[in-house]
């Protein structure tokens, strides 16, 4: 098995501070690998980044049509979102449309994770409640699922739950990966998450990016989630969130989707390409700097945002510069000669 | 030079899902190495860690004695506090001895780290300001060092400014490493920072922790210091912070105090040893974890806060556990054989 690469390190002054290494993966739909480094056959925890593939039974089961889910909210049903006052509005209807409120998340309650929401809700006298848990809008996708297909949403995180049993089903024919007792553990948000290889991952993402190698009602589900997220990048995360930033230049082109633990996914439509990248020290902005590598090199992507996340600036509380964080010189010039110093 | 070492990993269900790697090494006051694991010699910029070796001028240029900075405010000068409103009032407190304020610090602003106390400033209707800076404390001892040496405190952080080269004599005496614009970064707080190995770290701590090799001034300065950091183990960090915790249970046989990008030192003045740890990703929690098994081994240490650090669950929001982040087998095998299961 290969060793993991250096993805992405920190520099101050003249010196490297700290170094990420991990593993990402490029491949097409029919399987074939365009580019690997790293172990990419272990399996990892896929976390969030799974989120628009557990939001295909939304739409083939019926319950987008049934509760009239617009865009936004389909976008939200495939978010971590920062609990910014626009999820909250979206997460709240999407339940109102099944005569249900809050209290029927399962997913828990945590303050937004976006700062200046958090302060603004605690200055305005109120408390957090589980619409800001940044899950909210695939929690309340699992309820709309379960209320449309005729099941009590009630413990619809638990395994044996049909809503939860649809999901893994999905998950295991995009990604070809069964999904059973023996690779399950439970996700921050409650839900159960399947660890398969970074490679079926990446292959995953290239079948919904494309449609190939997905029953025709999946392809017409992806289709549609792809075009709903890309109307709506900042359902996907929000204020000066990688996701948000980098689809709000690059989409419908470009997608990419974060998850805990230093994941990250990205698809290519265009070229017919899923990316996966595993941070191994579960290093967020490894990921990213990776991903935009990936998505310059893969998809022939130039744009300030790709560039400022393969290398930016990093400045101390008097906005002086102090060094930057950059993906590492190998990734680099692979991927993108000219900012390869 | 030695490969790093794994240091910390995460679980999830049945796997590990992250895995931290780096450095760590343990020495006496005359140089002797206790105990060494991956590259300790290669230079790191110890951030935060070296803030009580900053501090010593504070007691040996007599600023102490003239503004009678008591042990909550020695204490402060050495911290990373979370920017709660007992650190507020102790900074507010050096710099009235000094006829100024807020506006004298140069260290910039930023909201509390401290997430309650950031929405509690919010829900007041206040703005932050640089006292909320978690080295409000630090800076504060600078400005009294300034006044009481009778420099003009402005640009203190300067390399140049009478402070700062007194800050960086004192480093390079007591680490016995050349502070020069060769190995000089700028911190996050917008002071310099040298480069040194990790080695020459935990020396420099050791001889703070013993008195041994340091000159008479300087050996009653660094018994003051930790005189006043194990009487306030709150304003060296603050609410939940490793340090706090650390400290609370443990101080005077051990100090520890952590650095950003994954740095860590440790005290050990009964067993006249020093520790200092990096964490090559700037891994936080893996710092915490190995710091927490070294002093369990070095200090002959048993507690229930080591051990929570040592080994930890992981839980969700609902509250249930969804795996552990724990020590590396192999340090936890060397350094506390009955949390090795």
């Amino acid at each position: 098995m290969p060793h993991d690469v250096l993805l992405a390190e920190a520099t101050r002054g003249n010196r490297v501070e700290s170094r990420h290494y991990g593993a990402a993966v490029v491949v097409d739909a029919a399987g074939k690998t365009v580019f690997a480094a790293g172990d990419v056959e272990t399996a990892i925890y896929p976390r969030s980044t799974v989120k628009a593939l557990q939001a295909l039974p939304l739409l083939t089961e019926g319950a987008a049509d049934k509760y009239a889910l617009g865009p936004d909210a389909l976008a939200l049903a495939c978010a971590s979102h920062q609990g910014e006052p626009a999820h909250i509005a979206v997460a709240t209807e999407m339940l109102a449309r099944t005569g249900r409120d809050a209290t029927s998340l399962e997913c828990g309650t945590h303050w937004p994770l976006d700062a200046r929401a958090a302060r603004a809700l605690a200055a305005s006298g109120e408390q957090a409640c589980a619409l800001h848990n940044c899950c909210s809008g695939k929690h309340a996708g699992f309820v709309c699922l379960s209320c449309a297909t005729g099941h009590d949403p009630e413990h619809y995180i638990r395994p044996e739950h049909p809503v939860m049993q649809t999901v893994a089903r999905t998950l295991e024919d995009v990604t070809g990966v069964p999904h059973t007792d023996a690779n399950r553990g439970t996700d921050g948000c409650a839900i159960p998450t399947w660890a398969i290889p970074l490679r079926a991952l990446a292959l995953a993402y290239a079948r919904f990016a494309t449609g190939q190698n997905l029953n025709t009602d999946r392809a017409q589900a992806a289709a549609q989630l792809r075009s709903a997220i890309a109307a709506n990048p900042f359902m996907i995360a929000g204020t000066n969130q990688f996701d948000t930033r980098v689809m709000q230049d690059l989409a419908p082109r470009v997608f990419t989707k974060m998850g805990a633990e230093g994941v990250m996914v990205a698809m290519l439509p265009e070229k017919g390409l899923g990316i996966a990248i595993k941070c191994r020290d579960g290093g967020v902005r490894a990921a990213e700097a990776t991903a935009a590598a990936l998505i310059a090199r893969f998809g022939n992507e130039s744009s300030p945002v790709l560039t400022h996340f393969m290398r930016q600036t990093l400045k101390n509380w008097n906005g002086q510069s102090v060094g930057e964080f950059r993906v590492s010189a190998t990734l680099a010039e692979d991927c993108y000669p000219s900012i390869a110093s």
